[in-house]
């Protein structure tokens, strides 16, 4: 994990009261919160190992504001961090000290939904499963589905490249995004993408998403909708070891198979999971693989009996198909509730996120048992199988002297797992302050040299979102001194939720 | 379209021996060619409108010579034209006059075929075919499929972001490629992607894809496979109005099925395409419709069901199911031959390529059909309906004092039509020559300044396929003129096919 003190501070040292006159300039007093009172509550985003409090809050109502604010910052040199609902796990929206932050909470509107063409226009601040509930009536939704779509936003789940558990068939945001209005540092509006699969020019749009705020503010968004599928139906598939359910997700790939959702959770998960919610999980396997198949009811049909025949075939010792959607949700409830779960039985734990290829999986499963016992810290796995997303969680209590420490190290060790078997450091959640000392280990200096020069092409004062998800060269050095002494490195508090 | 002189040169004015020596000293005698006769063959692509005799041709065998050549220009401030099979229409292979054109002709092997991670690595050079016929034995294949595809190569379809009949459920080049080696100006390896479906740091991959040889060299590429579909059948549908057939387009996507193929000709088309392949159209119709279902029996059966119902409630006069898998191919057939076909009836024509929003489809063809009675010119239409890429083939004999300029002008028509309806310039075949002087009418200049600003991130010196694509702000100003004086300007002999 990176260290908060390190974010840079803006280039000269700024006025606090003139940023505050100015701001309140082109913003109602009500949008512009800069009493320690009112702005201590935005210290943090959902990793609160990591917090600053503002120089100022800005809460822009509509474009206009946004693009005065940006004017202003950019004016004056001031940081600015954008945020959404605040429910990133990576620190993206940690404030910066001597800058604002800019809350895109209140632009809220749907700003229109076409069913014939199926899209929905709407604000960033709009929340994912909103879209969805505003579109069900003409039987359509919006596919992404992080775990956290019932608070975060669709502009929260742009600047992270936001999954789920149905991204395997249906594509991360980056897939699910047509469109989207982003003003620049200098408060410029660029539209980019549009109706077409391609468009002249090059690909900014997909630059954007997942740019974590680095290089401008979304203020509108075009999504696709998908038609609601007629039916879904979830396998559940029990298995006697890691390798063998590991095994089957590389099978059901292999088959030609591209499941609606392919999860799986080890025993320690599941075991949390049922206290918890009851899910009905059988407790004597080691592994359990959630397999969901949608579509029209003969689809459906087809699939879920060759997605059977290849977990009978891999050695499944107990498969069960939901009987209704009841049960069908009881099946996933349980995957959803897995982190608060974990939370119940340990006071702290630690979510990482990191991506592998398939054929990877058993043997880094196996790496992070090994560091599990080396940490003597224990660690369920739940992730998305069928990307190559784990999500192990690191539980500890912050409380034992050291633990905290030790969580970090084996998050650490983790992400260097997922790098050496050839993946990448995140799967949804972002490099944000979490990650980017990591960022030196996964990518060659050229590379980052790249990033950077494409950061200036957006951003040459370095004022958007400054010190998150790209590290500087002077970073990594002083990174790989910490790799020698971390041992001596004080490690801040870790998350709690 | 835009005049090939107004190329830029290079900034100094180059020394040629000196080039040419500095290129022989990392390049085999046989990789290099300097003399007019073997460098006058590469003088223009599958737009031969534009032509350029380069200082050089180089042909590298492997990674390490492209990455030579590029230092070497670098070094001596050398533009350099990365150029493929030469199959592109829009003149993104047009060589420099003062620069190098670096064809990756050369490097043509398969260099991985993975049947359990579903991925093909290849080099550049490899014809988009062949990955499929590579790949077949495995039952699996690579699912852009441009017309062009038995000659053009994969790192062209990478250059200009290719499509085909399959790509409104499959994607573009750009959604079926998982990583790529991307060798830089100073001759650097970056390589971008990879196994996840997200990854740290900006999207640079997406960013590459269509990015027409401005941004680097690629000399791997890893591209996604795809199971071949166990059957495909395609439906015929025949309409009296082109109209009705657009209609029937929007109501087949509004109904939520994602043809594997929808295809649109219009009567000119069809009649053209009878006399050549005999592919067994109905003649009497004004449009037909070709909608295409693949996947397992269960799925096909299930969704041709919904297709024909669609089909008759929209008004189709005549509908016909291919019987068998030689009929399919045969309704296929008279699409894929509709160039040539239009080519036998017509010295020659000029082959547009634009996308717009589907539900416009049928005021953009009225516009169409105005603009051919203006012009006095046939255009048949023949189009990827199910996303809105529309390829109308303006007919015209060169040898006819001003046929050519109003054919060139009627094209621009169509492309302005095409950025009024909200669509965009290109829907596949790229900007280039052709369309760079549009590029002003549909983008905004802030929007082609941050597309400046790009390049400079990749290309400072802008030696990377300089003068294509993205226009300069003084070009802009420039076709300002031309547009006022358009009826003066000479316009080039235009492709002959």
């Amino acid at each position: 994990m990176g260290k908060p003190e390190s974010l840079p501070s803006a280039q000269a040292s700024v006025d606090r009261d003139e940023v505050i006159r100015r701001l309140g300039q082109v913003l109602p007093p009500a949008n512009l919160l800069h009493s320690r009172e009112d702005t201590k509550p935005y210290e943090c985003d959902g990793l609160p190992a990591f917090r600053n409090v503002p120089l100022a809050v800005a809460l822009p109502e509509n474009e206009d504001q946004v693009r005065a604010v940006m004017r202003v910052c950019h004016e004056l040199g001031v940081p600015i961090v954008a945020r959404g609902a605040g429910t990133g796990l990576s620190g993206g929206a940690l404030p910066h000290a001597e800058g604002v932050t800019l809350g895109l909470s209140k632009m809220k509107r749907i700003v229109e939904i076409d069913p014939v063409r199926r899209t929905a226009t709407v604000q960033p601040g709009v929340r994912n499963l909103a879209i969805s509930e505003a579109t069900a009536p003409y039987g359509l939704y919006y596919a992404p589905d992080p775990s956290s779509q019932i608070a975060c936003s669709i502009g929260g789940n742009i600047a992270e490249n936001s999954g789920g558990v149905h991204c395997l068939k249906y594509g991360l945001t980056v897939h699910n995004v047509l469109a989207v209005r982003l003003v620049t540092i200098e408060g410029e509006v660029l539209v980019l993408g549009g109706d077409g699969l391609d468009a002249a020019g090059y690909g900014l749009l997909a630059l954007t998403i997942g740019s974590e705020g680095l290089l401008g503010v979304v203020t509108e968004i075009t999504v696709k909708l998908l038609p609601k599928p007629q039916l879904a139906r979830v396998v559940l598939a029990a298995f006697d070891s890691l390798e063998k359910a590991g095994q089957a997700v590389a099978n059901i790939i292999a088959a030609g198979i591209i499941p609606a959702g392919l999860e799986m959770m080890d025993r320690l998960a599941t075991e949390a999971v049922e206290q918890f919610v009851h899910a009905n999980y059988p407790l004597d396997a080691e592994a359990i693989l959630l397999c969901e198949s949608d579509g029209t009811p003969e689809e459906v049909a087809a699939e879920i009996e060759r997605m059977e025949a290849v977990m009978r075939a891999s050695g499944a010792t107990q498969i069960r198909l939901s009987k209704d959607e009841a049960e069908r949700l009881r099946f996933w409830s349980g995957r959803k509730a897995a982190f608060p779960a974990v939370g119940r039985i340990m006071p702290d734990y630690y979510c990482m996120d990191g991506t592998i290829p398939k054929r990877r999986l058993a043997e880094v499963l196996q790496g992070i048992a090994r560091l599990s016992e080396e940490f003597g810290l224990r660690c369920p796995n739940v992730f998305h199988a069928g990307d190559g997303n784990l999500h192990p969680l690191i539980m500890f209590d912050a409380n034992v002297p050291g633990e905290a420490e030790k969580a970090a190290q084996f998050g650490s060790r983790i992400l260097t797992l997922c790098i050496e078997a050839g993946g990448t450091i995140t799967g949804e959640h972002g490099v944000g302050m979490e990650k980017i000392n990591e960022m030196c280990v996964q990518f060659h200096p050229d590379e980052l040299e790249v990033f950077r020069a494409v950061k200036r092409a957006f951003d040459p004062q370095d004022l958007l979102n400054p010190g998150k998800a790209v590290p500087t060269l002077h970073r990594c050095a002083e990174f790989g001194m910490m790799h020698v002494h971390r041992g001596q490195e004080r490690f801040p508090e870790l998350p709690r939720f």
